[in-house]
């Protein structure tokens, strides 16, 4: 069995000395059109299929890392937390993995720029940036793909949040899964936009991490979901490189519909929706029959996120007066 | 491909002068508890899986059947339907297989005792009191399994409602069907109670024939349907041998779930909930965390029924204070 230590000592070759005072970086949030969702090693975070998402830009995570004695420091939001939060908790054990001995301590200020609650999930976004942080503060000079494993390993979609843009997670075959990381795509998409409605800012009763498990091991419809992700990923890379939104809005609505389907068949079930989900996804599907092009997606969580063109904004203005519109790929210059 | 009409010729060997003025009959809606959604012959209505329901017994249809000439003569719940009313149409369509001339016609009378809008499919317990009543009107004297057989092509769940009780519909395998129809399981459950809860009484946006096929048909996580079934099964049948009507409403619950589950990963979407189906949804499993045992299922439609043992009904009537409670095994002698 491959721990998570044996690839962070393969790839920063005992490296764990500050080249400088301090370490920084960003990294966005991203949001998955073909989902990740279900694991195949749980400690290295190694999915059973690949997963494609686009990154919100201007929406992440900022941190500044540097070293201490006594114990760690993490400043969320500009909050000190306890040692005994759980986000200092889970932090303090990935960084286990970095440290030259175990007196060597990290004092690290991690800002989130996602609204709370959207159902963004700012652990991609979060260890993004802390791996991105860590190599600048180290100087391992790592390319991405390799700081996108050591992502990974913090948590599955922050593979994917190395970049902005298009990025498509190779889930690999490799037990050590060095083959698992992300990639960019080349395509823009200027026209993309993502509408955020927040339906509900309570924390999900049950963490992806335990949702996933859930889904997969017992009996339920998870079987039939990896030929599912395969053909969504053969319809959406070419509708992509056409600039098709309609038809990534689609894939990726079916895609999303599809992974909820596999929790709600889990035993027992996993439905991570509300009634305030439910009421939205039938106003986007009355709207889509009366003519808006307009999709949805969903994480594992109650909010909605909306896939449109910029042609149709106004009316998804009008449709939901509080969506938080994000613009993927930036202001498009004429 | 064998046709509806040489079924009905084999079965009935051309027997269609009536024996008696009229016919008639009774026949109760089912509750599904492994769900029928699939078929691999739409004219027949063969199903892909075995499905297995309960009876309702006291709710069901009562129907009067004669001859005449002219044009057939439906009355549904009182009221003459005009010929052009989807209900005649497909019922005269149905009766056509049973005409020894074009100008025999029928006089239908057929009361349905279902609750308005709650979610009963009344063309189980109609086609099965249909053919029921056709049998006594023709002296046919066909068993119950041939019966099943023919109530079936009238619609696929009817198959299941020539008996009260517990009732399993075997799938067959044989291209003409006549291997597939339903056979009435030993067992009884006396503190078996089944609780109807009407959350609309809108008509459903599709059919069920529709939304199968559309499950069927298009990419979705229907391939892992036939496996769950078979797993459910197994394991419904030895907990209805055991009298387990907690493990049989698990088992139950799980079912309807992932049956709406294979909808919601279609392409398009399914979706036959509403806000107030997910909200009562949620209300079951909060009740059942604090210990009270109940289940759901659902069929193709917003309203849910509940599973439960008569030694919670007092418990279930205060949180639902509108349900409609129905033994299936009728009073419980001491």
């Amino acid at each position: 069995m491959i721990r998570a230590q044996d690839i962070v000592t393969q790839l920063t070759s005992h490296q764990l000395t500050p080249n400088k005072s301090e370490g920084t970086a960003y990294a966005p949030v991203n949001i998955a059109l073909i989902k990740y969702w279900g694991k195949r090693n749980s400690e290295l975070n190694l999915p059973i299929t690949d997963s494609l998402s686009v990154g919100l830009r201007t929406l992440g995570t900022q941190t500044r890392i540097s070293i201490c004695a006594g114990q760690d420091q993490i400043t969320l939001n500009g909050l000190l937390l306890a040692t005994d939060h759980p986000f200092s908790q889970r932090t303090s054990r990935y960084l286990d993995l970095f440290r030259s001995s175990p007196a060597m301590r990290f004092v690290i200020d991690t800002k989130n720029d996602v609204p709370t609650g959207a159902g963004l999930a700012s652990s991609a976004s979060g260890y993004a940036a802390l791996v991105l942080a860590l190599n600048d503060l180290f100087g391992w000079q790592l390319d991405k793909s390799q700081l996108s494993v050591l992502a990974r390993i913090g948590s599955g979609s922050a593979s994917r949040s190395l970049w902005d843009g298009l990025v498509h997670w190779q889930a690999g075959t490799q037990s050590d899964g060095m083959d698992s990381y992300a990639v960019p795509l080349n395509q823009t998409l200027p026209d993309l936009r993502i509408g955020l409605l927040t339906l509900s800012a309570k924390a999900k009763p049950i963490s992806s991490r335990a949702g996933m498990k859930q889904t997969v091991e017992g009996l339920s419809l998870y079987p039939a979901w990896k030929p599912m992700v395969d053909a969504h990923l053969a319809q959406i890379i070419p509708a992509i490189e056409q600039g098709n939104i309609q038809e990534i809005g689609q894939i990726a609505e079916h895609n999303a519909l599809a992974m909820h389907a596999t929790m709600m068949s889990a035993f027992p079930a996993l439905c991570y929706w509300l009634p305030e989900t439910l009421a939205t996804l039938h106003t986007i599907w009355a709207a889509r029959e009366q003519g808006l092009p307009c999709w949805a997606t969903l994480d594992a969580g109650p909010n909605v996120k909306l896939i449109f063109d910029q042609a149709a904004q106004a009316d998804v203005e009008r449709l939901f007066p509080d969506v938080q519109i994000v613009r993927p790929f930036g202001i498009n210059l004429p």
